[in-house]
This record gives C-alpha cells, structure tokens and sequence, in this order.
C-alpha cells in the first residue's frame, strides 16, 4: 500500500510513469482527509520547487461545442511528436451532487487507451467559482509524473476564461458555428484572457459559416487594444487544422525560458492560493469562530438594514482592531 | 441634485416612479466612493425591511440561445398583464474592462422604450464569480421602485445556475437547438439549481429538433431524485409559448406568500453576504492589514512547498488565536 511505503519510494514510481501512483496521488489532492493532505504536504517538502518544463494549456468553451474530441485528436498528435499528455477535465456542476448525469466512460476512449496519455476522470472536488479547489496541485503532480502537456478542460462561457488564466498558461477558446449569434461570445476583455480562438466543426456544410465566425472574431479582436488572439478554423471529426494548433502549442512552449515561465506559475500560485484563503476564512467565520458580534452583524444584513459590502468591512475592522 | 435632498424626498421620487432616481440609485451601488455607499445605508435604514412582493426571475444559458429576445418578448407580455418590469444584466466579462464590445443600445429596444419597464445596460461593476457585488442591491433598489417582476439575465453555463439561484426566487434556464450535443449540458444537479429550461428557437425548421432537445431534458429529469423542472418550447422570433411563460411565472409568484418569500431573501442576503466577505477579508489579508507573518507564508506558496489549502487553515489558526 501506498499508505506505508516512504515519499521517496513513491515519488519514484509517478516520476517512473506509474498510472497507479498518478491516480493514487490526484485522489489524494481531491481528498477531505486530514491524512491525504499531510502526505501530500511532505511530498511537495521533499519534491521542492522544481521548474516544470510541461505547458499547461485550457480547453475552455460553451458545452457541445465539441472540446473533448477536440483534445482527443490533439492529444494523440502530441503524443506522436514525442510529448506525454494528461487531461484533466474539470466540471463545475460536479459541486452540487457529483459528477456528471452521463457516464463520462466513453469520453476520449482513444486517448485514454494510449500509454504516453493520463485522462483523469471528472472528479467530484469541491469548487472554487468554476475552478476545482485542488486544480493547480493535480496540475503538478501530472507534471511530477513526466507529463510535459497538461490539458485542463473547463466548461463555461465569461468568467471560465479568467479562470483558466488563473492556473494555465494558455488559454484556448473553442466555438462551433450553428449556436446562434457566436458574436454575443465576443465581450470587451476577452482578447486579454485568452490567447487562441478554435473555431471548430469547420468541416462539411458548416465550413462556410466557421469561415465566417473566424472572420467575426478576428475583425472584433483587430479592433481591440492589447493583446490580439490568433484565431483558427479546425475540425476534430475530420482532423483539419489540428498540425496547425499543435505548432501553435509548440510555439507557446518555446516563447517563455523556464525562468520566465517559473516566475509566472510563482504569482499564479499566490493568486490560486488568495482564492482559497477567502473560502476557507468565510467558512471559519460562518462556524462562529471568529467572534460572537458576527451574529448581530448577519441579522442585520437578513434584515436588509446593513448592505453586504458595509458589512464585510466591520468584520474585517473588527478583526483589525484585535489583531 | 440628488446628493443634496433628503433621503426621504428621493425615496418618494424613487417610489413614484422617476426613472432618472433609479438610475441615480443604481449607480450609487455599483460605485467605489465611500460617500455614495453612506448615502445607501442611509437609504436602506430609512426604509427598514420591507416585504417585497415581486419575482425574481434569473435568465440564464450561454451566448447565442436568445435570452435578450426571450426577456423582451416577455417582459412586453407582463408589463401588457399590469406588471412592471425591470432587466438587470450581468456580464462577467465586464469585470477584465467593462462591458460588452457590442453596443448594448439597441438591445431590447422596444422593451427599453416601455414606460412600464425599465432596463439597465450591462454595468461595469465588480464582479464575484459570475455574479455583480452589487446585484442584490440593485433587484431591491428596483423593487424600491416598484417593479414587481424583476429580470436578472446572466450569462453562462454550469456554475451561473447556482450563482443565480444565490438571489433570485426561480433560475430560468434557456437553451435552443443547434449548439452540438445540447446532452452536454445535462449535468447531475441541474435539476436542483434550476426551475425550469427553456427550449428556445422552436419554430420553423427546428421545430423537430426543438422538440428532441426537449424530450431530452424531460427524459434526464425524470431520472433525477428530488426537484423536476419543468421543460417547455418557446420562440422568441414567433412569439409562441410566451404566455405559457407568463402563466408560469405567476403560479409560480403565487406558489409563496410574502412571510415565505421574506425567510428565503434572509437567507440568501447572509450567504450572498459572505460571499463579499470572503473578498474584503482577503484584500485585508493581502494589503498586509493583518498579520507580518503572511508575506513568509505567500513566499512558500509561490514556492510549491506550501499548497494553497494547507496554507490557508495556517493563516486561518493564526488569527484566530489573536481573536
């Protein structure tokens, strides 16, 4: 058992490539138990900071706009050009009772049978807005266990991009012609979030109108300040384009030195980690266990007399003024 | 000038209907000046708790399914029914830097010009999740004013069901055909956070698949424990199902008295409340506010060698042991 064999005995078997340990290790990150943490706590002392040559890449997009082929088709590409790909797939709906209504056994089933690939299932985590609490540690220990191409897929329009930023270090929009008005997607600040515009099921009948949805984001992306987005016509049901994007990814890869890339994942690290103290502090006052005036202080915003945001800050001077 | 009057005069401005004093309140939420959030508590103790008879209807789906159309076409209905209406939508991507690209003028023009309703334009405020910091300000600024049945049109999918129920009575969910395989969407726990789905676009051509999509959501809610939504088929372009609509959204206003209603908004003021406070105590956290200790615990963190949630509890048991 896992259980009993030393941090270094373990962290040999993922760093050998060893399914089980990697399973093993993200059920661990994804775990309640106070035991799961502590281990996991030892084995990041022991591993200690350690440049990750891998990048992490967000698969972002409205449901059935076709991302799990989409990363089915990539990842055996990037596979036969000599990476290791994991998957990651995060489904914030999971936070209300688990998992998704379908089975998701059939998703992927090509990728998921190939050695150079590990496709997480979708996890019942618990979530932080639409990000898995323990995404960032599951992110690394697949880095630990030699994959060089982590793929996150995360559902969602808006705010899932932003998101994504927080843990990746690109982030991919996918569309699909054919749901309606594709331009009401296309809000001011996008190009700053993201960094690549899939447009996918160009193929058949609908090659046309991907043409069009691609022109319709590179017009809108032309017009803005900053950082403008490349943007490409795909297919993962016929294959077309997915060269391209893997030579997108190559690039990405090449643009930032380890350093640069390190001194990113750093103020990510940080950001993902204010996240969660703000979670587990709401969860410590709420149980009472900050002081006994929060009860008078929540009476009153029931009651409508004091707003949210004048509330928060007398908790938080109060906090100040003990501290 | 507004800032010069009582708070008593522009009460009765807003409570007579004055257009101009709505839109001066709601800018004042969705403000950052200390002074315009004094001028709002003051308003909110003048006017104490108040029972607010209205609905609260959260329109929620991804881009392109029609949810502005939906909400003008109906919105007209009420208002024809002797209801007053009032449309605040949110965008999450407002929040990278303010707005939509698209000009939101000719958005539900006809709706806009109605005396008897009322339509924000999609606020640049501060967002938390998918959510504006202001909205529930802002849905009781517009009861204030006497809009019974009030229209919170949020965008995306997955997370911003759950978001919408946080501060709204009933979570309407639109989708329409078209969009791939709508089965996607289908998530375990939909169910719970919405009341009912929408199946826009039924009409004309997709009226065959409009009604397989239906048939969908109707077969997986019927494997679902606990809450059934209902599934019904609209079009906004035609008009049809609109009053189907209408009907249900006053049993569904008849469904709870004013003392129910009133019990529910408690509890969704306290948990929309700690949301906020999430994010004031970790501004705090972060300005170095509390504690010398944090800037050695963040060093880690970026570091790899403390995770986010470890680190957390870490900074949670520190000040609690100075309360």
């Amino acid at each position: 058992m896992a259980d009993e064999e030393s941090i270094e005995d373990f962290v040999a078997r993922l760093a050998g490539g060893e399914r089980r340990a990697l399973a093993r290790a993200l059920s661990r990150a994804e775990s309640h138990h106070a035991t799961d943490r502590l281990w996991l706590d030892a084995l990041w002392k022991h591993v200690g900071e350690s440049a990750a040559a891998s990048l992490r890449v967000a698969i972002t997009g409205a449901p059935g706009v076709g991302k799990s082929s989409l990363i089915e088709r990539v990842g055996v590409a990037e596979i036969e050009a000599g990476h290791r790909v994991a998957v990651l797939p995060i489904d914030p709906s999971s936070r209300v009772s688990g998992g998704s209504l379908l089975a998701d056994k059939t998703r992927m089933a090509e990728l998921s049978r190939h050695p150079g690939a590990f496709v997480r299932p979708s996890a019942a985590g618990r979530m932080l807005g639409g990000l898995a609490l323990n995404v960032l540690e599951s992110i690394e220990l697949c880095e630990l266990a030699g994959y060089d191409r982590v793929f996150v897929e995360t559902v969602g329009v808006g705010q899932s991009e932003a998101d994504a930023a927080l843990v990746t270090d690109a982030v991919v929009l996918v569309v699909a012609p054919g749901a309606g008005d594709e331009l009401q997607a296309l809000k001011r600040g996008l190009n700053e979030v993201c960094d690549l515009v899939l447009v996918n099921k160009a193929d058949g009948e609908r090659l046309l109108e991907a043409r069009r949805v691609a022109g319709q984001y590179e017009a809108a992306f032309g017009l803005c300040h900053g950082k403008k987005p490349e943007v490409m016509q795909i297919s993962a049901s016929e294959g077309t384009g997915i060269a391209d994007f893997c030579q997108w990814l190559s690039r990405r890869g090449a643009e930032a030195t380890a350093a640069e890339r390190n001194q990113v994942r750093r103020l990510q690290r940080r950001a993902f980690f204010e996240r969660v103290l703000a979670n587990a502090l709401v969860e410590a006052i709420s149980a009472g266990r900050f002081e006994a005036d929060y009860a008078t202080v929540v009476q009153q915003v029931e009651r409508g007399e004091l707003r949210a945001p004048r509330a928060a800050q007398l908790v938080v001077e109060r906090l100040l003024s003990r501290s």
